[in-house]
């Protein structure tokens, strides 16, 4: 056997007990007994600390370097060659921070996140400050054991979005804030031009059910590779090529939780899908990055989904099963209802138009607060502050209309959110790149054939899994870095329609 | 930490993965979209590889024998002395059969399924022989690599039923041959005076599926604790003592499909759910022996399930629900329908009163091939010939309704069919026991409380888990060994009456 199969072969234990974990986890939160739960939590325990271990062996060490010497000499566009430096990455994250301070920080977050939810439920930031300083300072300590060479966060960043620097993230942020918010102003003196009462009426959950089924089949979700169950939380988790599952929640009162939450998850899950079955039960397996997975959920949720086109080929479907809703909707004024813009308190609740600026105020605390320069202590007053300046409103709580909204930092996952960002900005840019290759797309998808959109990203992003870091795909697929210039083309365009600016 | 202790903890994994790998099968069976399949085998294998090499290690071996020293002095109802027992039988089973054996029989059993599979399918024994008498061979292998005194069957039987002797065995059916096999001949005479077409009849399934659950949540399966859902092939399956679940499947035009295929499994489920909640991630949880396990399902099933007194409570529910088909049928003719007896063909599809005559059958075949008294080349026209000496009939074919009915053989579980008739015979044994030691019970049934029976069961057998091996067990509750007495005591008393003989 060779070095590379070597290596290979002793990671697929490693891929195997990811997945079956993934499969404890995907249960826990759509079939699991609630009793079951502490059992759960052993069984968890268990199979993550032997993947873990087995990872962070010294034999893991040994076969990687023997592979690196084997693939020095390859292309670096063999996928021998891809997996050897996403093994070195991914070992070299799991390996620089000592397990005492893994455990202090898996110790740490999971009594932060018992005092978030509590702090939340009171709407009290200050219940939760004293966490948020013991996160900030672990880490700041994960971040100089990871390693940078120009700002902490880029250590932290590295782990959800590879290779990407924190420098980059801001100048793409500067280049944002100076044109969105603005624009954002802009609508907002013209907040009533749309009237979102269309999809806030009752929409039976059966019949809701069975329309996004419809729709993702119709996109492309392979179903003979995947399903779709329900969970108080959606999300898209795999335990194989083969096996991409998705779920999401219904809202009986607020049709597009459902609809749009499905699509959005069906999009992650394609990308899985696509991937190169080669590359199944290996680490190339799955997304390269968060920004690059959220560039499909939003490129099909928000690009497609949301688009005239789309609804052109589904409304009559939606209409005739919701006849006394929306048959006398005209599909235009349903088009502008699920395109409303809002003065959004809330991230997972924004419209297009204003997510980004929810995303740029958490980057910038975490930044400050990284770098020193924000004490704990004064970040709810910085976050209002940056909510008044960007959005105009002041959150009228710290729960969840304020700064403990989100689950995030009680999770220990700072650096995380900037890649929510990314994926907007890249699914524009993929989407303008797509419709440049196949020029035939926009009229495909008006005709009800989403194929030639799908085929276009299984061939340029989905088969390629995690064999190239996301700048590289970017500059790959678009032939140059991440820009914002697309997104903000396409926002202008959509809403400057919309709103009649 | 004291030897059990450091036992026990190094044991957790093992339990964890093994949880893991039930999980992995379940959603295998229920969940899985088919296209899944091949990774989740590799899946399974690694689980399983793992815990099997942990738990045959050297260093349980030395964990076991300082803990047998620790234990040495404790009384033999200590729950740690039974802990050591219960680690010391399954490392003896783990332990003793080389390597080079378990992967031969794992190799040779996957291809005889497959080879099986086809021979079924086309009715032909003779495609099968070859394969039979390669496991027949290769289990005589592992009866003597296992270790036995008296006779090779008492090797595997061990497996299922520890401790329980093939004489034994012998003994009972020998009993249960003198006085079943004249009275079946009887009721075949009498067939025609019950009739089971108000069984044969369209029940839409969702109706079915709202009965059996309101059946199960009423007799006590707890639904905190577990859930029911559909599948293929029946079983029950847990990954906790506070997570044990069901599945059944439904048949349109057969009522008893998935109602008593429901309170089968909910016998076994329950049986689950009772244990000592401080055995969880232990050996000790899970049940004592198959036989043991099939005493709880048949109980439920056959002696509450099928009795007048069960009906009385919960038929008016069922007519109800099915008007069309049940309002004319009196409670006394849906009675006799459900207890109807026939020449039964296939075992899965038995009555109470002909299933143990098929055992019986399997159980005679099973040791003769072991001990070189039958040739595999002779064991159809052996089948067809008991068939025929116990119930009068001969099979039509090699396939479904004959030698190649059953999936075991194929699987290499020789040794695992008599479980189901010490099943049988003990779940009237600990009826009578219960009834004794509660005289309440068939009174409370009556009036549709399970729960003194439920008690009565917890308190003498569920709670103790493997803590006693099942020839012990019984000897505890019942006062002496396993009988054929009451079980044949039961079958003509209700019979007779049902059959008029």
């Amino acid at each position: 056997m060779d070095n590379v199969t070597q290596l290979k072969t002793y990671l697929a234990d490693i891929v195997h007990l990811q997945h079956a974990a993934a499969l404890l986890g995907w249960d826990q939160q759509v079939n699991m007994p609630h009793k079951g739960a502490p059992a759960r939590a052993e069984q968890l325990a268990t199979l993550s600390r032997l993947a873990h271990e087995q990872f962070i062996s010294e034999k893991t060490g040994r076969l990687l370097e023997n592979a690196e010497a084997d693939v020095a000499d390859l292309d670096a566009d063999h996928d021998n060659a891809a997996l050897v430096r996403v093994v070195r990455h991914d070992y070299n994250l799991a390996t620089r921070v000592p397990t005492a301070l893994v455990e202090e920080l898996a110790r740490t977050t999971t009594l932060a996140h018992e005092i978030w939810t509590k702090a939340r439920e009171a709407a009290d930031f200050n219940q939760f400050e004293d966490a948020l300083a013991r996160i900030i300072d672990l880490k700041r300590q994960q971040a100089e054991a990871l390693g940078y060479e120009d700002r902490p966060y880029d250590a932290l960043l590295d782990q959800y979005e590879p290779q990407m620097k924190t420098a980059d993230v801001e100048r793409l942020f500067d280049e944002l804030r100076a044109e969105l918010v603005p624009f954002v102003a802009q609508i907002f003196e013209r907040l009533d031009a749309v009237d979102d009462a269309p999809i806030r009426q009752r929409f039976e959950v059966d019949k809701q059910e069975a329309f996004g089924l419809k729709v993702l089949k119709r996109i492309g979700y392979d179903f003979e590779r995947g399903r779709q169950d329900r969970s108080v939380h959606p999300f898209t988790t795999e335990f194989s090529i083969n096996d991409v599952r998705i779920t999401t929640r219904f809202e009986e009162d607020w049709l597009p939780s459902a609809l749009f939450g499905s699509i959005h998850e069906g999009g992650h899950a394609m990308y899985e899908q696509g991937c190169n079955p080669t590359y199944e039960g290996t680490f190339l397996a799955g997304g390269t990055s968060l920004g690059i997975h959220e560039s499909q959920s939003r490129l099909w949720e928000n690009v497609v989904g949301r688009s005239r086109a789309f609804w052109g080929v589904f409304y009559g479907d939606l209409q005739a099963l919701f006849p006394a809703q929306l048959q006398d909707v005209p599909m235009e004024a349903f088009y502008r209802a699920i395109n409303a813009v809002s003065r959004s308190l809330i991230r997972v609740e924004a419209d297009e138009v204003t997510y980004n600026l929810h995303i740029m105020l958490r980057f910038e605390l975490e930044n400050a607060l990284l770098e020193g320069k924000l004490a704990v202590h004064d970040v709810r007053d910085a976050w209002n502050d940056k909510m008044h300046d960007y959005l105009g409103v002041t959150p009228p709580d710290d729960g969840k209309h304020g700064v403990l909204q989100d689950v995030h930092w009680s999770s220990g996952l700072v650096g995380y959110f900037p890649t929510y960002s990314l994926g907007n900005f890249l699914s524009v840019q993929f989407w303008e790149q797509a419709v440049h290759d196949v020029p035939s797309i926009p009229e495909d998808i008006q005709r009800g054939e989403f194929g030639s959109l799908l085929s276009w990203l299984r061939e340029n992003i989905h088969r390629h899994g995690r064999k190239y870091f996301p700048a590289e795909l970017t500059e790959r697929v678009t032939g140059g870095p991440i820009q914002i210039a697309p997104f903000m083309r396409y926002l202008k365009a959509k809403y400057t329609d919309i709103y009649g600016l």
